[in-house]
């Protein structure tokens, strides 16, 4: 998409300073600005970049006087900062809305409905009873099972696979390639060694304004729902097991596990590469650092978790200052131990 | 789908306390019973859920003698545990049954099989010279490349990948996004610095009872097989690479990552985000918990493994009741240096 | 395929010795050959097998005295190893050029072009605006977004996605599965506790010859670009977040997590599971074992790094033998304790 510097600043609320004919399709970081493309200066720490760059236009603030000759076009506005977002969500809006209608070859199974607005790419599969909202978008190459509802505004993005009887709330967004709704991971021993498989009959349940990153697995309880609260927001790579519950807000950087029937309560942070037991309860507010292990209940909100098998966090920096300098306690003791 | 209480009873051998005419179609936790569903008392713990629960139906044994009012309808067998997972079974089997046919458009390449009742969804893809066994289902968006061989009762989740030469089981189960026969991750370095691929040219082999988890990867041998033996049962985000064999019956969890050439040997169980060298060998029926990192051979069966770099769990515990003191025993050195 | 054994001595530059009319259509380890097969025999240690294979023909070097009958056809060559990777580079080649022409159904966008010499299986999606090198492989299921420039000779394997505004470099090979371009994991948080999702407006560039391993996810920049540069090889379920970049050669074992806007030196060796925090700086020629965690700049290029919050291996290695040995230890400083 290509807007010359007038629409711009209308959009912006600004004033161009140069040419308002020309042409800008990109946005860009100051440092790497080139022509056809729109960048800002906020940050003072920048402005060298601004008598350097290629840009064809910078968005400026409108008290901000030049040290230098400026070869770029300006568009100025009340602040640079704001005027830039403005112009960032619009265009990410635009981006969003230029997928429309049904492309074919789909799929669209008996007894489905989908509301008005929405968006349906080549190779899609929606299966049977299927209630989806309106303007939901379904990209190419998206598994849709039976009896899944999907609310409203919500994008499921290319590759997604929601399995039978998902149930997915208003403003979500599924990234490529994560599975919703796959079998719990559930065996019971017999005696001569194998596994029998245990149905998993319940459902996923995602509740409105939540995000899963791309290739994430999310697995249906065994009975009733694992369940995604409002606004959670899970990133790639992540697997939640069967009749999970995350709360609302909580945030899960990419490639973490959470085993199954472990309740994650409210606005917790939880980064990358954790893993959390099952069967445990997780108090509100908690945050848990990179690459922790947690294995017990965690019942006071708004505590910080840190380091393998997890514990305080002030606790573990003070152990492991100690950890990493054990050849020289050792040597200390052998010391007294000589003197003795 | 949805049954009547006395066709449910007749399936459970059991018999109706209330209306029979009445519907249900869904299986709920007995505390999460609403109308429509049916739940089972089995544990007397749960008794007073029984009282409060809207499900239209309870199965309860036959013995039972309430202590309040009941509104829901009872359906009475000898074992309310058991007619509950026969039910649950008849359930999970109806739901699998459910697909059958051949949805358009779907690719068939030249040369290939399948064999009877079995489903083919819609944009399924099957290369050429495949042999596909009988009640075979391929669910919608899953890829079979050239020269795969497919047994009997095996289910094709959605989006699965199946790549050329791979050799599938009977009564195997390959969840949704999961990757089979994907090349392995070999490169020889050149003396510039850079890496020259080495062909992978041999394949992947599940035998029977096999369960591959959602979007888990299972490389190709560089030459011969990378083996999943009998009913070896393999959750989602798994990573298995070249080479690798995994016995029979041994169960590893999610995220969980074992590295080329590695023999893992029968009836283990490995835990989640577990790590294991290559070229190593694993003995029958080890136990390795959650994040343990293994780098070397176990030899003796049966042993349990815990810990970063993993050693046997009962040395693990004593260093790292340990490790959480090491400030006091820090304090204690101190306190004998000023003794002394 | 299947080639007589005068067709693969001519390939190699060898000599038949026995009967160059039977055919193989296998390349088997000389431990695991069967009829139909061709092995190799480069290393004196394996000798013993030669004189047991069922293999049809086994190459050898020129000079090779047997010292017992063999059963196997021989093709003498200058160097039995050489030859043999000659046999596998061809035979990869010819596996690699078996796809041809455009299978149907597939989709493909208006403004798109792709190159001479090219596939696309079926179920393929191409965006619009795309452009596509010559000798390109898009195989079934992948789906290619819009704007998106693919260079010549890459292979994009089935079920890949590659979201707007990506750029792949010549002689790429894209993993099954691989996620390219979705939206990085940015949030800004509200003051109500609930997060906004910041628009992510970058890409994804990846230089020639670089490796994307299956189901790994390579995130768009926030604005600008993740980089993956030139020869560098990334394993399967690897995370590569926004505004990353790889440096060229540099080789990442799988399952391992590389956070947001970090940079990664030439030639480094970055094995499984590690991960590494955002924002950083690693120099060139870094080595990181498994497992560990890297959580601050590395400025000296060459040093191998491993442990949790890894340091440098050396020190890691004192601490952990003591650490293994912390009960002694303790029961030493209580032995002092008690002669006080």
């Amino acid at each position: 998409m290509e807007f010359n510097l007038n629409q711009i600043a209308l959009l912006i609320h600004g004033k161009v300073e140069g040419d308002g004919n020309q042409k800008v399709s990109r946005i860009d970081k100051i440092q790497e600005g080139q022509p056809g493309g729109i960048s800002f200066l906020a940050n003072e720490k920048y402005e060298h970049y601004l008598y350097e760059t290629n840009a064809t236009a910078v968005i400026v603030s409108e008290t901000f006087v030049p040290s230098k000759p400026i070869s770029s076009n300006l568009i100025r506005v009340k602040n640079a900062y704001i005027g830039f977002t403005q112009l960032l969500e619009a265009y990410s809006q635009m981006i969003k809305r230029s997928n429309s209608g049904i492309e074919q070859p789909s799929f669209f199974g008996e007894a489905s409905i989908q509301g008005d607005g929405g968006y349906r790419g080549a190779f899609s599969y929606v299966g049977k009873n299927c209630t989806i909202g309106k303007d939901v978008q379904i990209h190419a190459h998206a598994f849709i099972g039976n009896n899944v509802k999907i609310g409203d505004h919500t994008i499921i993005h290319a590759g997604v696979k929601i399995l039978n009887d998902s149930v997915i709330g208003n403003h979500c967004e599924i990234h490529p390639g994560a599975i919703i709704g796959s079998d719990g991971f559930g065996f019971a021993p017999l005696e001569d060694g194998s596994y029998k498989q245990i149905p998993q009959i319940g459902n996923v349940i995602l509740e409105d304004y939540v995000s899963i990153g791309a290739n994430s697995t999310i697995d249906c309880a065994t009975m009733g729902s694992t369940i995604i609260k409002k606004g959670a927001k899970i990133d790639n790579l992540v697997q939640i097991a069967h009749n999970v519950v995350i709360g609302e807000n909580t945030v899960i950087a990419s490639q973490t596990g959470i085993s199954g029937s472990t309740e994650i309560g409210n606005n917790c942070v939880i980064a990358g590469q954790v893993g959390i037991v099952g069967h445990i309860k997780i108090a509100d507010k908690t945050i848990v650092g990179a690459k922790t292990g947690i294995s017990r209940n965690i019942n006071e909100p708004g505590k910080t978790f840190f380091g393998f098998v997890g514990f305080e966090i002030k606790e573990f920096l003070k152990s492991y200052a100690i950890f990493k300098n054990l050849p020289q306690l050792q040597d200390r003791i052998r010391e007294l131990e000589k003197k003795l």
